[in-house]
This record gives structure tokens, C-alpha cells and sequence, in this order.
């Protein structure tokens, strides 16, 4: 990023030699991003974001659909920037179905094919939840819609689950996928969206021809470069990060039952089907702002849901959507393992739980 | 920027000591950019460039006037993010009034004020043009409209103006001003909208709380924190660098006259109010394809109009709403001055425009 920025000034859209250099930097490293997520390069659009990845495909597909379909399936605990779009949809006139998930936080098969109507023309869910890790049957949902043999769009946010678990685009039953970079470890302000071959969408941003048709503004070179080489590293080192996510996750676990004691504390989420790098954890003796600040006041970066909700005072949606009762849902802990994070790190972490816990306890 | 790279890796948006201190980031690149650009740092929403600023500045306001107008007033000379947006506008429903311009590309204020209809709510004109440099009469039709006492938003694009001449946002009577990082030598993928006070804009990325609501997407710290650098530079510099760009301006002239000969060349725009560092000549004898790829091979970058249309064949609807005659609209050329152009380079490249002109004349 740093030589992309101090060495390559053209604008990618600019036909003199400046330009078609930086032509060049940002389809090289569309290459890789495709290579990276098994795709052809021509079918992933670059973005600001994961948000901007889910509006596109949202927006996108409901400007480009032919049928004019009215009805959209998708679930409760998806990502804000598929059911606040969701939710602007239902202003503009569309119909949602937001299908309830059990208590480890999944939706089945089955629920999204009672859910299809005559004027469904998109499903949108998620990979893997980022508050409690939950995986969604993506592959059965996919195969599910395609069996019907309706012209209905698959999309699916895989913004939290990339570099968490192997995705190959090209062979998932999906039409669009959003990516984001940051959360990958690479740059922030850039995220891809991808298209498969046969699909269209209309851009959601107007303006140039950039993108080849499908998203108008000048070319994040830096941004994308630096996304391709997080996504190339998260790639390649995926089933060793893997490894140590479960690690971690694991020592996590046992050593909260010694800290804390395993009557004091319930991993929320499916227990079979979830990212490694997420265990969403109820301490019902302490509400979630208590300690989230003594944690914090340790070191120790956890969260109460997604940062993108911070702002709100709202307990988390997809707790919610689990009918988690509220002891649990107010004292909802997510961990989340980051590029780094060691064992020393959890059994401290352990360790100032339990004497968050403890202190608390003999105050009162 | 490197530094907030290599140092900060939390999220805006989180609540525990990472994520404060990366807002810290963000909220003093917002301090910095709101006093270079004159004006209240919560007036500023960050975008991902200057694309996305004019997207939401136009469809933001359709879908937050209170009025339901139905009628748009621009000219014909926008941008495409404009443009195009309101191409979009209209498939949705609404009517645009596209302002014819003289042939100087320059619009009056009174041609805005008798555009003006009982269902106008938005009028959008840019400060200055991106292909033939001329300035708009922003002050005048923004007086004009507030003369009239009504809820109408003015957007002005300020994408190429800005570290050009001097914006003070507050000072000018304008509600809403899109900005770009990447044209005055900052990270490409950021810019902003400034929105009055009192303005309200609904989001067109929708998802978390970011930006007052105004903006969902994780804040690209790192593209903020540059962006408000290159403003601050840009605009305490400003009148050096537009002494600068004037010199390199009229030595450009000046030697084409001695190159080429004042008969083969024109200068298209206007000669009072215009942008110092671009300049939009035609040399009727060469189409505007031959010359530039001739002066590319000399190293010498120059455009046909703007980079976010080179992938059109079309010509450049600026020249043609100046109803500039064929011979002149098809060979026109594009000059833009950048930071670190010098005299030697200026002259270099009359040289070499005189010398692609005589030797095509002989091969004739």
C-alpha cells in the first residue's frame, strides 16, 4: 500500500500511461482477490465496504430484477446493513419476511422454502452471525432456491466468516457474496462485492464508468491493494489460523470454568456450526456495559454486539431473535480472536473475568 | 497515514480504549478538515470520494424532503455523479430541468431562478467545471434562492474547485458541498459532504450509526486522517499554488503562440471565471484521440475531458452543451496543472504540441 501510495499517482480510469499503470496495479490485484476467492476476476465489483457490499446487492438487485417481485426473505439476525436496507425497502413499498432463528441462533432450509412466495426475487443470509459465530446452512439454502428453478438472487454477507472458513464463490449455490476488508486485517474504507457471471445488478452509486458499469467513482488503488494482499494471507493461512482460533477458543472456555466456574457462564450460539474466532459468552451475575468497562479498564478489547451498533442502547437484535431470556441477554460478552492473540492473552483474560466476577460478588 | 496504519487497529465505532482512540483519529481529522474548509466539524459526513458526496447529496435529500417535490434544477455541465444521478431520478419518477450553459460553459442565476417550479426542492450546480475549468455564479444563485424564502436545497460540487480557490462553507449561501480527497493529492476512496446545520439528509448506505446516521460503514481512519492533511495543505496554500497554476496557465499560452501559432489553437471556457489549473484547448487540426496518444508517448498526461468517461467514445457533453463547433469539440484537449508541475515541463510540452502538429501537417 505504502509503495502503491507514494509511487502510482494515475487515476485507473485515465488512458495515458499514468493511468493505464494504475489500470494495471488495480487489475493485478483483482487477480488475486479472485484467485483468492475462487472467482473470475470480472465478477467481483470493489466497494467502500461491507455495508456498501450489502446495499449493492440489495439495491442493486432490486433496480435490476426483471420480474418485479415484490418479496424478500431474509433473517432476523443478519448484519444492520442488510435489515436497515431491508427496512428502507419495506419504506419504498417492498415486502420482508425476516425468518426467526432457533436458539443457537440458525435458520434451516426448510423455514426459507415455506417463506418463498410467487414475488420473491431475493434471499439474503448471512455466512457466519458476527455477535455469536452462528454458521447458516448457506450450501442446503443455495441448492434449496436453485432447485426451485426460479429466477430468485442468493445473497449472502460473508463479511465476518472470510478468512474464518474456506469459501470458493464459484462453487458455492450463490449468486452474490459481500466481502469487507478490515476485517480480514486489511485496510478499512474497501470491501468487494461478488457477482456471479449470469447475475446483473444496477449501481447504487452513479457516476462514471468505472467497475465496468457497476460502481462509478475512482479507484481505491491503494485500498484494493492492500485488500488483495489481506485477502491472499487470510486465504493462505486459513485452516493454521483456524487451528488457532479453536485453540484460543477452547482455552477460552477451560479457563472460565476454573476462573469462573461453569454455573456462572453459557456460550451463546450453535456449539457445532460457527466461526472459530467468535464465542459470544452470558456472565449472568453482571450486566454487558459493567463489564465491558472493567475488561477494558484491564486492556481487554470485548464488545456487547457489533461495533456498529455501539451507539445504541438497544440490547443485541440477534440475542434477541434467540429468545435468549434477559439475564442472558444482558450480560452477553462477544469475544472476538484477532490476528496475534495468544494463549497468555485468554488466561488473562480468564484470569480478570473471574476477579471481575469475584469483586463484584463482594461488594455486594 | 502510515502511522494511524501501523498503529491504530480499532474500530471507530467500538466503545472500549481502541475503538476511543481510533475515534479520537477520526474526530481530529474532522476538527482539522472542518476549520480548512470553514465550518462546524458535525457538518461534515465522510464518504468514500467524491462520486459517493454528490449521490448523497442528491438522492439524501429526495428522500428526506418533508415537501414531496417532484422537480430538480441542474445544469448540463455536471459531473456524471450528478448527472447520471439524476437520469436515475427521473426512471424513479422525478423531473430535472438540465440548464443549458453559454458558450463560455457558464450558467446565470437567472436562468435558475426561472427554472424554478412550485415542486422544485433541490438545485444542484457545480463550483467549478472538472474538463473546461469555468466557474459557476454559486454566490448569486445561492442568494437568489434563498430570496425566495423557500425550502429549496442547494448542492454545489465542489469536487474540482476545491485547493483551487477558496471555499469557506459556511460563508457561502449553500446547504449542501461535495469534496473529494484524491484531487487535491490526498488518499484516492475519501471525501465528504458538508451539510448545513439545519439540512437533514437521509442515508443511502444503510446499516450501523455511523456519522450521525448519516453514513453507516466503518470509518476508513486511515483515508480520513490523509484527506484532512491534503485539505489543510491544500487551503493554506492556497494562493501560492494559484499563483503558481496562473503562471503555468499563461506560460502554457504564451508558448503555444510561439509553438503553434495563436490561429491553431483555441481556448475553450471562460476567460474571466475559471479554474487556474485547467485549461481546455483545441487544436482543430489533430483530433483529440491522435494528440493524445502522441503526447503520451512524450511522457506528457493529458485528457480528452474527464477519466471517469474515457471509456466513452462519446464527446464531452460539456463541450457539447457549450455548442462548441465539431472541429473544435473533437479536438479538444484537457490540461490540468498539478502539484509539482514546473514552467520547464510547461514549455516542454508547447514544444512538443508544436512539433506533433508540424509533423502531422507534413505527412498530410
Amino acid at each position: 500500500m505504502i509503495s502503491v501510495m507514494q509511487k502510482h499517482f494515475g487515476n485507473a480510469s485515465s488512458v495515458h500511461s499514468f493511468g493505464r499503470e494504475a489500470k494495471r496495479v488495480v487489475n493485478g490485484a483483482r487477480d488475486r482477490l479472485a484467485a483468492a476467492l475462487g472467482c473470475k476476476p470480472e465478477e467481483l465489483v470493489f466497494t467502500a465496504g461491507g455495508t456498501e457490499s450489502d446495499n449493492l446487492a440489495l439495491f442493486g438487485t432490486m433496480h435490476a430484477q426483471k420480474s418485479r417481485g415484490k418479496h424478500i426473505v431474509t433473517t432476523a439476525i443478519e448484519h444492520h446493513a442488510v435489515l436497515h436496507s431491508c427496512q428502507q425497502l419495506e419504506r419504498d413499498g417492498f415486502e420482508v419476511t425476516y425468518l426467526p432463528v432457533d436458539r443457537t441462533g440458525r435458520v434451516h432450509a426448510e423455514q426459507v422454502a415455506e417463506a418463498l412466495r410467487p414475488d420473491t426475487f431475493l434471499v439474503s443470509v448471512m455466512f457466519g452471525n458476527n455477535e455469536v459465530g452462528t454458521l447458516q446452512p448457506i450450501i442446503e439454502i443455495g441448492e434449496m432456491i436453485r432447485s426451485t428453478g426460479r429466477d430468485i438472487v442468493f445473497h449472502v454477507d460473508a463479511v465476518q466468516a472470510l478468512g474464518a472458513v474456506p469459501i470458493h464463490c464459484n462453487e458455492l449455490p450463490v449468486d452474490l457474496i459481500s466481502f469487507s476488508s478490515h476485517k480480514i486485517n486489511g485496510p478499512q474504507g474497501v470491501g468487494a462485492l461478488y457477482i456471479r457471471k449470469q447475475r446483473m445488478i444496477e449501481p447504487i452509486l452513479h457516476g462514471g464508468l468505472q467497475e465496468k458499469k457497476r460502481r462509478a467513482g475512482t479507484e481505491n488503488m491503494a485500498g484494493i491493494v492492500g485488500f488483495a494482499k489481506a485477502a491472499e494471507i487470510a486465504v493462505s493461512g486459513l485452516s493454521e489460523r483456524r487451528e488457532h482460533d479453536l485453540k484460543l477458543r477452547s482455552a477460552l472456555l477451560s479457563n472460565l470454568e476454573r476462573t469462573v466456574g461453569s454455573e456462572h457462564f453459557r456460550v451463546n450460539g450453535n456449539q457445532e456450526f460457527y466461526l472459530p474466532h467468535i464465542v459470544n459468552i452470558s456472565f449472568p451475575e453482571m450486566q454487558t456495559e459493567t463489564m465491558l468497562m472493567n475488561l477494558d479498564m484491564e486492556g481487554i478489547a470485548v464488545a456487547s454486539g457489533s461495533a456498529c451498533t455501539s451507539g445504541s442502547l438497544e440490547p443485541s437484535h440477534v440475542l434477541e431473535a434467540m429468545n435468549l431470556p434477559q439475564n442472558l441477554l444482558r450480560s452477553a460478552i462477544r469475544f472476538s480472536f484477532g490476528l496475534g492473540n495468544t494463549s497468555e492473552e485468554i488466561e488473562y483474560t480468564a484470569e480478570k473475568v473471574g476477579t471481575i466476577l469475584t469483586r463484584l460478588r463482594k461488594k455486594i
